[in-house]
């Protein structure tokens, strides 16, 4: 301790007259009191808390990412924030619990009373989207309205403005792209990839073709699979067709970055790409509570009010059950296994290339 | 203790010298050991194991709905053993973590030694939803093939046992039928009913067309939805309409069973009604579970082998996130709070039928 | 929907403005940003509302307790409202491991700044333990003061409130010597109650009598284990002695109130009993997720501060280990299977028992 | 894949038919079938199979650490593997709520047949209690007898290997012990390190001293705990106060591992120490959830039981609760954070020292 502070009082520190105010059940107000509105105040305004210590998090890695370069001590940095948001990801999952232990019908008793206020107003939670790298084509709007006009223009402002900054997604990709390896002369990575991708599809074709258990019209349906993974695997090394995956949606990380990814995954267990391996994997991690979360969501909001009509005037389950899928941003490193190939069948990383990528991933040294 | 038994050793008991030699890796077996096949064979002898726990709680709740008269004592204990399923549910949810923790890559050192096994191929799993009540015909086959065909002789004759008897879904659905508060003399409680949600579907209708900031497609489109809740809920009057829901596939509860189970929800304040409410909750969260296991699993699968074919010849990812949707059982139940109405609009239950209600639940008094 | 009422804008309603701008950093103010004091302020602010709605639950069960008869549909009620809390609770547990993902050397950052800050003062949380029903003797004092003194006036005058109205521990107790079966005529549960854990008690010293690899002072030690149990089973009928044992701490509640919750315990399986069985169920349930919660917090401040001083100048660690067994409150509860027998060996409840049982709990029958 | 393997059927791999013929309630073998004692042997199986799958994890890192030299690449797959243990350690701890659905008298109905079996006798957990490093001096008896006379021959042998063995805490020691940085030329780090820990300790001194709200018998209380930390700072550096410390049981690590891990705790920024770094709060982290376990169970056991004797003869309840505190290993990682200096006052790092660093923990360089 280098000097004595003003000494705090908790009460003070944590602004709880404050916080503590801030409930004021709409049934109270209009004179007929529902004791569960206490409830689902308090567990909105801790999702709203909770969003804005992620925005918080994730506001830092975007800033971090944004450097021309990044040193390694930063990465470490990045995984250990994202981590944090996981672990707050697996709350938000598991407290739709204490929401469910109120029942349909205790919500009926205030319902009305929130017309149209809505979940979808909540423009935290649309930052946190903008901000990791939902795109707007792929964002399924609600009511047949976007969720922008329902917004105040002061929120309108903050989401226009996380919309004109590379997102968590973009940023990631440049950060591939830039990664040395990719072209490195006379090591022939790519080449014996390639060779060993294309036996691999061959032996499976094999073991379908010699499987006599399968009958004709599921034989077919297995090539005709076979093939199309062998086509997506030559896109990885032709820029036309790979292009053409990006323009059907398949693909949304450029090729190049793709492939960063790819050798990143292939060779995690050297420790110079232990921390990128990390990254990505904790990235993915985030993505997947993310539309856990939303799942979870959906069969509570299901249960809550059936088929009618969502507070908001959503049509409440069939519009939120398309997000769930629509909503997932690193489709493309859920993918990634596609590619993978066994270990042992990996050439070895050249002794020169190993420390050039330890210069790169920690310029320190 | 009222005498003394035979003295017993822990190990014995629990059998641990046949369950921890259940273990061989295939991996080991072709000389070409992978260290995380351990893991992946642990952790589906686990869920195994529940899964056969699940069923022998299932079995008694079968067992005790299959008798003509269900005293409460049983209702209590079947909502206890349906319980204890819930608690059994999260933890196969929370375990896929425990096996997130092998990367594919991982996983491809050993996956090959597997094929066809696969996870489809768990009769237990079959014989759970089938004795919950999923419909043949909503079944999503797998690899276009039945997962029938893929199991032993013996396994398909559990399977074939397990569809001649009712299912959970069809004894819920008879013991609601019987419930005899369905049709008691001079109380009008339906009419008052279907007042009450006239009224309020009105009252809807009404907000949306005051709202003037719904632009003219939106305003089509909410009445659309306001007159098909409508429609909905003059089936559950109608035989013919109701009827026609079913065959829509909109319903899958016979008309009366939904009516009994709507009567339960709403006057499940009554203490008579409250575990004939608690079975239903518990029933519908355990379907909720079941589903959010299947969504979680899809992921997982999606993040370990991309859009390759499952050990089974599957095209994973695709094929299971069909099942999720389809494989629910119980979607009645979650429907219903469509049908709710507010509790101060619901009439007091007459002296008369509070008393029937209570001979019926415990015939005992 | 009975009529329109003024629309309501999502962030209004939560009162977001306020709510979102309550986190101050103290490490800001002094010019020396540490960017995890924001998760510190979110993280407990969280705690604090999670607080106020059990505070808001746990007021709505002692208010419906305080009335002289309580009808069974306010035991389903509180049931449902204690399990809510104890739904909060799992999360109040899993979200410390949101705030562990902060390291201790992060926290040095800006721990200095918030001396004398700390979470004794958390007037919420005593509020919580005394309408629970911790005894102010049994609260252990954290730096050789009483945690009182550190409060503010404000939350000193809330505190003593608090203390001057029965805790649900003397309300509980009060409705349990209330229930009426405890002197019915004729039946003689008591008398062959007795006869039965005598039996059962002499049988297990005579299993440990015929023990032949117990060593000498292990069978000493065995059978005046067996001794004590016998006495304390025989102060379950003796006024005196139980008094004795209140007076030793060993037990807490009425010798009356202890024989009704062993009755109901005992016959749990009869309809009527079985809310007032999930009461107490779920009572005991509260109990020991909170002193688990204890647990956890004192390893996550020990991994923290090791063995410095608190914020608080508390001695952290200590102090908090001997909090966690001393703050259960229902520890009778916990106690009261030591009394339980097989239910083999009960005597069947008389019919007029039953039907008076019945009246007692469902008056309105 | 490069050759087809023979066929494999999901039932025969996972050896389904041994697995799930291995239930054999006592309760039915005695004519007096207790449904809930299946509930009882599968989750016991489930905790047996978890305890093989972190005992194949633990044995794996125990070999890497057995090695003269770790490279990074191993330290890697520790950190991995251990974290694989802690996802599985928060599945034993969750699970403990399927054991509690069933009730303390569901299990009265099947107890006495048990008797002696117990938990005390899973050979499994002590293996994985004795390669932690959990010494048999801190090891509580239960029943005034030592757990290994109760086992049997065969366990016994295998216990005793476990124990000529280096455990995890005395490898990890080793290989702290053999970190390089502990005496390089002319950097003057503990020097620092020690005046700025003289400074802090003295600026808290002067925080109490200047504290007027402090009772004089607080403060008396604060000024000695103060005195005592500086004791422990000093012997940090003194091998014959450190030894003093060592015996009297509040250290266990050297002086020189325990030096070196504040080192990696403190520059842990540095991508070089991120691994080290990770691995040992990876292996708190596990410790933490074994205590936690250890917590949960013991509760669990005294609502189970309340204070009667455990099946296989122990006091249950008393003895449990000595083993939570006792049992835990790495005690000094959690003591470690007591010398953390903040990071503003911690000496840089020379080129030359971090250029060290990197050769010793990925020689591969």
């Amino acid at each position: 301790m280098d000097k004595l502070y003003p000494p705090i009082y908790y009460s003070d520190y944590l602004q709880l007259s404050k916080l503590l105010s801030s409930q004021k059940p709409k049934s109270n107000e209009y004179g007929k009191p529902a004791h569960d509105e206490m409830l689902f105040i308090v567990v909105h305004q801790v999702y709203e808390l909770w969003f804005k210590l992620i925005l918080h998090e994730l506001d830092l890695v975007l800033k971090m990412f944004r450097e021309e370069v990044i040193d390694e001590k930063n990465i470490g940095v990045a995984v250990a924030k994202i981590q944090r948001i996981t672990e707050i990801e697996k709350i938000l999952i598991d407290q739709l619990r204490v929401l469910e232990t109120m029942t349909p019908l205790d919500f009926l008793d205030f319902r009305d009373f929130l017309f149209p206020a809505s979940g979808f107003q909540s423009y935290q939670f649309r930052l946190i989207e903008n901000k990791v790298g939902l795109k707007s084509e792929n964002r399924i709007q609600y009511s047949n309205a976007d969720y922008f006009n329902t917004l105040s223009l002061e929120h309108r402002k903050l989401i226009l403005e996380s919309m004109e900054n590379l997102s968590l997604f973009e940023l990631v990709e440049k950060w591939l792209e830039r990664t040395p390896f990719l072209n490195f002369e006379d090591f022939n990575f790519w080449d014996v990839y390639k060779t060993t991708v294309e036996q691999m599809l061959d032996g499976e074709r094999q073991v379908i073709l010699e499987n006599k258990t399968f009958s004709e019209e599921k034989m077919e349906n297995q090539l005709r699979q076979n093939a199309v993974t062998k086509e997506h695997f030559e896109a990885l090394f032709n820029e036309d067709k790979y292009n053409e995956l990006k323009r059907k949606g398949v693909s949304r990380l450029s090729m190049k970055a793709t492939l960063a990814a790819l050798f990143i995954n292939l060779y995690r267990d050297e420790p110079i790409l232990h921390m990128p391996f990390m990254l990505l994997n904790t990235i993915l991690e985030m993505d997947e509570l993310f539309t856990t979360w939303r799942y979870r969501h959906v069969l509570m909001v299901h249960r809550m009010i059936g088929s009618k009509l969502g507070t908001g005037g959503s049509s409440g389950h069939a519009y939120l059950m398309q997000t769930v899928e629509k909503h997932r941003v690193f489709i493309d490193l859920f993918n990634l296994s596609t590619y993978f190939v066994s270990r042992s069948t990996l050439p070895e990383l050249p002794y020169k290339l190993k420390k050039e990528l330890g210069f790169y991933y920690s310029s320190q040294l």
